[in-house]
């Protein structure tokens, strides 16, 4: 019985990094699992109550920011982060039984796979041709399925795959790059904030006041001033036109640290949009450095004394 | 004879929005089209010296930064920017002749493609199926080869392909974002910089010193103290791990502005890695805001009144 | 009866600037008038209980700001002030009945006097000598004294101290800045501030956290990044060493304001000594611009929307 | 004979404070004298002709800036500082033979020096009388002239006097601050700027653009962000109204170096005035700090590579 289990959405089907990155979270059999086609989808499912957590990706060594969950994360109605996973990005090239890699001569692959296998393809199997897949578990169903008139001979796929399909592995671990992972989050409705472990992380939204490079300036003076660091930054273009950005943020601390409580009001006073993603713990569990005068104890004498001053009783 | 004429490598082949940029630039029969299949390709096609140009999209108003041509244009052998187009983005439902808009059952589009117009497609074809491409005349060059094995009815393509491949349209401006454009830029070996027309964009990319938002300020000051904006900055993984970034940034004014080169000289002295990628045109036209004391006779005068200083001559 | 009058200690005697700014607050038979030597001495009183209140100069539009009274607020038990005044600062060249400006070969007046009038002595009066007095009225109470043996001829004299000591005038206006003027202070005991009026000033000191420009800048970011502006700033050696310096600010707007609230404890949290001064109205009631975001109701607003965000409840 | 020897104005007579700064850079016989009675015309001596130099005083532990000579140089036909020198500020209570101590009633002393010495006389000598003198030697010099008839019994005089004017001395070392110096300068006429030595120091007057906070903040980045430290910052009233202020600076370095030399074009082209007063070794010979990418080979560095930018042969 699956009832009262909490129900995610996430880019599926089974085998896929993001089933990868829900099984941190939710171990089969204590979460309903809700596969979808796409990372909007995913969100959007949260949106209109069919699940009660999205698992998206978010950001990529390879990649940067993944452009559909920041977008759909930043309008829209409000959503929040409660949770981030680290999943490293490893391919398999797999086939079904038989196959042997010197017969490969079409390969399916999302094209983010392929680009990330590329170099390891032009050394292994210069040759071969690139069929594009819906996604990076696509191929595995369909070699699964079994019919001989498949348009491609092996696939590139996450390690998980391999297994989950029944798939034969003719080369493991052949990205390019063998740091790369991807950084996913459940994203949920508003509501209570996830406690603060101390070493959290606040993600952002903010446009700023005009199109000026002093207005950039003065938002990131806003965490400057309170001693907050940014873990990440990046713009996205408004869409109206080519040079209104929209600033999607990582600052380093929780919502209700002192130090980025006053930064966020800061924004929120001075930019004309500001959207909370939330705060919780760093997957990485990395403890921000405290500037001199910027812990909370430090916020909190100062407005003890503050008020001490305006009551004159200040000594 | 194409013998002595410029050869342009761009994302073919004929009908992309890609060669609608390399119109604006080179009509058909004054340069030599070498259309490849990727961003990268062409880029490198230039460093190999197989092309002397080329011509890739840079930014869209709807996905942002193009990341193959941002990553392939801050590593590898140096490149520079001469000159930048826009072109609007629309895309046309066309298909084989005698097909009927009822009968769609099945769209092949590139996955942005599909992106683009999903509001459009859910609204008047909510049934449909969507068959990825690798490029957004793929599917127009196979319903020109004919056959009646297609996997797709019909096809999302850009308004020049549908001319271009003898297709017949079935809807025109289906993009859900009427004013999308893309803004394209052309590629060619450094050597002499594009002369300053009054209205040009320079473009960098930047390491910072550390990992800490104090010194993401400090790279803008160093543009905010001598009156340079910027109309884009971008950030991007640098790719050995999450949490390192490069920014890659468009700063109003031409390297030979006096304002410009002092800002990028400061960023020469205290950044670990700076590359120029050219000064050029603005497509748009628009000149700079000037501020006060930041015009090239208010540095040429403070040079002047700094060397009579140091020589004692000084009134 | 003077009893329960409140009592004011200030720069004595009867004719000085003093004692026009202390008619300014408190007319003649509404208080206890405690004529001193020198500003500290007034201060002092205040501090042992001797007076209620000191009315002392601080800052001259000649001179600068007064030392004295900057340093003796810096340190010791704390005072506030609670409220300032205007006073144009002339000289009368004054003298006993009968003495003619064409006899007048030396006149006493205090060096800061003798400063003032340079430009008027040297063009009429070439060649008189400087005879040191310690006050602006102690050549007049000579002169009223009587006795023919006054090591002088005239004196330069506050326009007040003519008709205080029965002298003759025999030259006006002669201080050789026309507009000059001297801004006076009351003292008193921190207790309620008074109230906010929408013209007010806070006046503050505070040390650095070391020795560098940087620290100055951050010092002042605290203020900028609120919209808080300053109207003075000076720096006073911290007495121990040359190259050590205290800030004396006066800061647009009452601590009861949110901006001046916040400004004043970013500097608490950062620097390792701020001293409030008090809160109180503008002499030239001029109201501070407020910028966009920085009014009362914008921090309001952003602390109601901070809970919300923390509580789980912002919609 | 003097002929051909420097002239230097200075605030004498023998004796005083000046005059052993003095002693610092023209021994006796190596220069001719100027004794003056104010450091305004030393300044002035220098400016008509009738001095080579004038030393003065400029910063003092106690009092911090000196107004006097801080408005001669900020104001009036170019001058500049060519060296700086340090005096330890110290006092000699002293009287003609035969005073004893317990006689004592009254002191002369110029105000500054009865500041500097309160404390020493309220503990030792409470109930002396202040006369107050023009200059620091005046009443050596009147005691020197004998006579029965001073108004006072003894003076405050520095050390140097007490042997120059035949006095005995009652008590040394009476000042309260044992540590307290006065910076003095050597001001001549613009002409070749002192050779940099590496412990330099540059004096600057700047006027804001406006009358706003950001408009300090704004000057102090253009020191900042070419790394030059500021060891000394203070204002002063332009003299027209309370409230604009003129700042007067010394930065660390020489106008030679790169860094200051960027920093005070910076000043140039933003500042509605800029009076460079000098570049000069620093008496402690205290080496600045030196910031990562601001050295001389760094600016050297950025500029090549901007050339090589510009011409388009960068490599």
């Amino acid at each position: 019985m699956s009832e009262g289990l909490p129900r995610y959405a996430y880019l599926g089907p089974a085998g896929t990094f993001t089933e990868a990155a829900l099984r941190q979270v939710a171990p089969v059999g204590e979460c309903v699992d809700l596969p979808v086609s796409d990372v909007s989808s995913a969100i959007e499912a949260v949106r209109t109550g069919d699940a009660d957590f999205a698992v998206v990706a978010i950001e990529s060594t390879v990649e940067g920011g993944v452009t559909a969950t920041l977008d759909s994360l930043a309008g829209g109605d409000p959503l929040v982060i409660v949770r981030e996973m680290l999943v490293p990005v490893q391919f398999t090239l797999a086939a079904a039984p038989f196959v042997r890699i010197e017969d490969v001569r079409r390969i399916s692959a999302h094209p983010h796979a392929w680009v990330q296998c590329r170099r390891w393809l032009a050394r292994h199997l210069p040759s071969v041709v690139h069929v594009p897949a819906t996604s990076n578990t696509a191929p595995a169903a369909l070699i699964a399925a079994g019919g001989a008139e498949l348009p491609f001979d092996a696939a590139l796929v996450p390690p998980a795959a391999v297994d989950s399909y029944g798939l034969v592995p003719l080369a493991v671990d052949v990205a390019d790059n063998v740091s790369a992972q991807t950084r996913f989050v459940v994203v949920g409705h508003p509501g209570a904030v996830p406690p603060r472990t101390g070493a959290d992380k606040t993600t952002l939204v903010v446009h700023l006041p005009d199109n000026e490079a002093g207005a950039l300036l003065a938002m990131l003076e806003q965490f400057a001033v309170r001693g907050v660091n940014l873990s990440r930054i990046e713009s996205r273009p408004i869409g109206d036109a080519l040079g209104r950005y929209s600033f999607s943020l990582d600052a380093e601390g929780h919502i209700t640290d002192e130090r980025v409580g006053e930064a966020v009001m800061g924004l929120h006073r001075r930019c004309p949009y500001v959207r909370f993603l939330g705060s919780y713990p760093r997957a990485d569990a990395v403890e921000p450095t405290v500037h001199v005068g910027t812990a909370d104890t430090d916020f909190v004498g100062a407005r003890t004394w503050l008020q001490a001053l305006r009551s004159g009783t200040a000594t």
